[in-house]
């Protein structure tokens, strides 16, 4: 994906039909779409090559497994056409390995989320997690708006290595707040995909980000 | 599923003739068939329908994610005819919890996993991991064969819930320590399905299953 909006869509609806009307609308404003189990469990994998055509796709499959199955799961992702994954890293490092590997480097790891439950494990080893992803070799971290002191913390862990983050819109991030902390995209879901014009809700979320570089 | 061979078969096929030859085979011997992502991404989301018309299925999915995104997971494997579904717990109770709505209490929370990754962070948290999937109302926990005292040391955690364990066959894990130690269910992949006769191996670890208890 090329760093020009700094803006990924979260594409969380879980039919084809909206999948095509949502991406069209903001494929000018958005660098990347994050496309879920959710959407692939309806409409099929085919959605992934489907998509890809558009847009660079990141496949946030949220991979948790042991090392071959992680690696299969990848080799899947990314011979239907995706740009990049998004792994835990909570596996430890041979399954995050794995990963990278076969996405030949194209993972982000999630470190802490944004859910009240994000606290509970994730939270506590968000640290240790991002200098594993940074050791295994992996693009970048996936840090959450909602908390841009987080988004600063881990951003001295990991170096020059990606953030993207969630968390902006409906979850009361701000993507100004999370860009100044030094997220290199934001991601953002139904602030965008459920607004009544998507393509001007993307554009508007580009302005902002372009405003408080 | 009924609890009568005590084998569930890990189908870590990556084709649907695959998977069907291999559950045709041993169908008899097992009690449940456990699909995981790389089948399903190969196969599409409709192997989970079919399987389900031959055995219980039990959709290994790992789900790891925000408990929204775990609920829309869950209804769409259990739509399609799941008996029950595999997710991870260290995203915290509100994401289980989510699971278990969705899946009406069919599910299998992971405490420990038996790749040497698994030691770093999901291991020191397995005991609060099993106690938690209690809490939340979960029908079990996986745990690994190829550690029957930590089997032992989870049952004591979590009372009557049902234990299932991988790891057996090339694994390392034998069947009857397993059993021995309180697992309910052993999982077996490769000395099923890459046994020159499926049927006779699926038959075999059944009835060393039987021996054992």
């Amino acid at each position: 994906m090329e760093k020009k909006n700094r803006v990924i869509l979260a594409l969380d609806v879980t039919s084809r039909p909206d999948a095509m009307r949502v991406v069209k609308a903001v494929r000018e404003h958005v660098d990347a779409i994050k496309i879920n189990w959710p959407l692939i469990l309806a409409a099929g994998p085919d959605i992934i090559s489907e998509m890809s055509k558009v847009k660079a796709v990141i496949c946030d499959l949220k991979i948790a497994d042991i090392p071959n199955t992680n690696r299969l799961i990848v080799e899947q992702a990314m011979s239907r056409g995706a740009s990049a994954v998004i792994a835990h890293g909570f596996t430890g490092d041979d399954s995050v390995k794995a990963c990278v590997e076969a996405a030949k480097g194209q993972v982000f790891v999630v470190t802490e989320m944004s859910h009240p439950g994000g606290k509970q494990f994730t939270a506590p080893a968000a640290d240790r997690l991002a200098a594993m992803a940074k050791a295994c070799g992996a693009r970048g971290i996936v840090a959450p708006a909602t908390r841009p002191e987080r988004i600063s913390d881990l951003r001295k862990i990991i170096g020059k290595m990606e953030i993207i983050s969630p968390g902006v819109g409906a979850q009361g991030g701000k993507a100004s707040d999370a860009i100044r902390a030094g997220a290199d995209y934001i991601i953002v879901g139904r602030a965008i995909y459920e607004a009544p014009d998507p393509g001007a809700a993307a554009k508007s979320l580009a302005d902002e980000v372009r405003g408080s570089v």
